[in-house]
Order: C-alpha cells, then sequence, then structure tokens
C-alpha cells in the first residue's frame, strides 16, 4: 500500500525540483536545487538521481544540473507546443521572410500566455518575451487577442489585477481594457502601440482550431512609428488563416 | 522508508509513461497508454492522475491524454534543445533566407542524432526527419558530422550495425564510412548525396562549444542535382562558424 501513497509527493517533489530552473539559471548545483524546489538536500539528492538515470536531468562538466535533452524530446510531442509551432512555421516563415521583423506565436495557459515560437531578425526591434516563457496577457497583442476569445472568468480575474504597467502609455484600466477587448472581437486583430517597450509596436491575430475555437495567436512586432498597422493588418491576418486552415487539415 | 525505496519506481514508470506518446500517436487513451507502458491498468491510472495534477500532461476534450504545455515549459530550458536552438536561430533564418531550402541543427544521443531545429519552406524538397525526433547517424550529413567528431566507441558502436540502407545508395559498409568520416574531419563539412531519399543532396558543418568540442550540426538540404555541393558549403560552413561564435560569447 506504501507505493499508492507516495505516487503523489514524489511526482510533486519531481516536478518541484524540474521548475526550479529558470532561463537566467538553466544550470544548477544540488543545494541550489535543493534551496530552489524548497526541499531536504537528502530528498533532493535522490531525486535528483533517479532523474538523471531517467535522462530527464543531465549533470554537465562542472557537476552541476539542467534539464535532459530526453524531458524536451517527449515535450517535442506536446501539442500544444512543438505540435502547433510545426503547422504553424511555414506561414510564419512567409510572413517573415518578407518583413524580416519579429513573428510570434502563443498560447493561452490561465491567465497567461505562453510563447511558442518567435522568429526574429539580427535587427528586428528588441522584444521582452522567448520561446517557452510566460507573458501576461493585458499589456501585448497575441495577449490581448487570447484574453478576448478567452471564457468571462479568465477575462474577469485578468481585469481584477494586479495589472502591471510596463511603459506611461500601458492600459491598466480594467474598463478601457474591456473596450479594447471588444473592439479586438469585432476587427479580427488586435494593435499594441508603445504597451510593452516604448520602441515596439505589435498587430495580432487570432488562430482557431476545427471547432472555430481560438487556441493560439500569432503576431508581428515591428519598431513603434515605422509602419503603419494598417499595413501590417491584412498580412498578420492572412497568416492567421493559412495555420487556421492547416490546423484543419 | 517505504518513500526511500519507491522514488526510483515511481520516477521510472512516469518516464515510461511519458514516453509512450510517438509522433504518429500524440494523443492516447489511458488503456493506450498502460499497454504502451507495459504496466498495469491501476498503476497507470495512479500515475497519470498525479501527471495530470502537475501540468505534465493534459487531458483533452475526448478523454484522451497527451504531453502537457508545462512539461514543453521546463523542457524549454534544455540547454540542448531550446537553449541551442535560440542561439542558433538567427543564423539559420540568414541561411534560410538566402536558399529557401531545409536547414536543420541537430545534436548527439549516445548513437543516435536528434533535431533540435529545422527551418523548411513549404516548396523545400521533403525530409524524413522532424524536430525532437530521432535519426541514424550514418546516412545524413549532421549525423556523418556529429559521428566523425564522437568518441571512438560511439564510432565503432555505430559502424558494428546494423546500418539502414534507406536508399540503393546509402553506404552502409563499414570500411567505406569510416574514409567518410575522416574525409568530413578533413574538410570539415559532409556531403551526403540521396543517402536518405533519392531526390536529396546535404551539406553540414560542425558547431563547437568554448572548449573546442563538436557539440552539434548544422545542414542545408536541398534537391539532389539542383546545386552543386561546392557552393552550398560555403555558406553552412560561415552559418556554423556564426553559432559557434554565439555558443562563445
Amino acid at each position: 500500500m506504501s507505493s499508492r501513497g507516495e505516487t503523489g509527493p514524489v511526482l510533486r517533489r519531481a516536478t518541484q525540483v524540474l521548475t526550479a530552473f529558470t532561463s537566467d539559471r538553466p544550470a544548477l548545483t544540488l543545494t541550489q536545487l535543493a534551496r530552489r524546489a524548497g526541499l531536504p538536500l537528502t530528498t533532493t539528492h535522490r531525486l535528483v538521481g533517479e532523474l538523471v538515470h531517467c535522462g530527464l536531468l543531465e549533470r554537465d562538466a562542472d557537476g552541476r544540473y539542467r534539464v535532459g535533452l530526453r524531458l524536451w524530446e517527449i515535450a517535442s510531442l506536446a501539442p500544444r507546443g512543438l505540435g502547433l509551432r510545426e503547422r504553424a512555421l511555414p506561414y510564419m516563415e512567409d510572413l517573415f521572410a518578407v518583413t524580416r521583423e519579429n513573428v510570434q506565436l502563443a498560447v493561452r495557459e490561465g491567465v497567461e500566455s505562453v510563447y511558442v515560437e518567435r522568429l526574429a531578425g539580427r535587427h528586428a526591434v528588441p522584444v521582452l518575451t522567448r520561446v517557452g516563457g510566460r507573458f501576461p496577457l493585458h499589456p501585448t497583442g497575441v495577449g490581448r487577442v487570447l484574453l478576448a476569445h478567452a471564457p468571462t472568468d479568465i477575462q474577469e480575474a485578468v481585469l481584477a489585477g494586479p495589472l502591471t504597467r510596463f511603459t506611461p502609455l500601458t492600459v491598466v484600466d480594467p474598463d478601457a481594457l474591456r473596450k479594447i477587448l471588444a473592439d479586438v472581437r469585432a476587427h479580427g486583430f488586435a494593435v499594441n502601440d508603445r504597451q510593452v517597450t516604448m520602441d515596439s509596436l505589435s498587430v495580432a491575430a487570432p488562430i482557431r482550431a476545427a471547432d472555430g475555437e481560438v487556441v493560439a495567436a500569432v503576431s508581428i512586432v515591428v519598431t513603434s512609428g515605422t509602419a503603419l498597422p494598417a499595413a501590417l493588418a491584412p498580412a498578420v491576418r492572412a497568416t492567421a488563416q493559412g495555420i487556421t486552415r492547416a490546423l484543419r487539415s
């Protein structure tokens, strides 16, 4: 009977260890892992040994641990991760080829967005997002598209705040955001000017599954003031339509 | 004491469940998962419940299970997966922009290659590889580059076979392959003509870490007969050099 009771704690603790890594700290010592996971050193030592044995963690030449390639191979089968990305990539590449600007693909996870893909020219405007990383929904183009089509309880949870002000222009007033979300639904795209950084403008459009549900959003991020949103919207909407069609086939 | 003994079995069984998914079968029922993982249904039921609780698996509208976005988020921190890919992408995009052909990035895991990235135009020649997927080392450009710089025991294990013949032209003779690997080391790139499919030719070059070790390979795959390998090699080698430099900084 003991194994029944232990399944949960072992997997939950293993997940705590795996989620201790961040983009700033992709390699950690055993002591750092234990501290970040909030687990005793002996427990961490045992878990880490098994995770290495299973290939889910790797040990580097310095003796530090990092997320293993085996875990990445398994994760490549996540339909909302690489699965979506594989379908979307040719259309994103077309948009990237004609613009050489940031082209981003994101999905919603709870009250945040997760970036699934980004193509970025070396001379494109810098953005704060990272593939595999999370970001708030309210200031970004993809975020507003995803939020505009989210269930009401998710919208209300986000609008209830706190809403981070990334720039002096970031809209953080719930009523103003509610109006913006209605516009996004009415027009079929979102335009976000200087909402995350003072030099970026994004245009985003929704990607739908076969049942019509919005499952992802694609955007282009350019230097604010260099392009008219009206000129970018048709290209972004066409890209979103192409991906929507690819998801249906 | 029971928890000590259970850590290993629980994590190993959980890994068996997670590795039951394949690119052909990204969504599985509980019964299918149990059969593919080789575990009793009750054990699988308990493990799957916990994996869903931890966000490592998701349940879709049909009641089938699939790899979760949470797992993909963790895996995005694997240095040999998305970490490498993020550094390499701008250089791969440059090569893709000027050629519109398949541009691939791979690392070695044991006696196989794992594809970390692929950019592919919609009109590029079809290839058999998949991002996150494994492939034998002996017939591909990236595979031969990785094998040429692998430890001797890995080379001997691969050459000892079995070596799959993908086309009538695939080199499967160990002595001929040994000669090819020596040429790859001498010339700094690999040319593979019609070794995987009868219409593809690839040119690949090594990517090195700061200590000089070959840690990855990049290739371009074109339609065989349409381009001279001698014309492609400088571009692929320049791309590999660019990524090598990016890994050092």
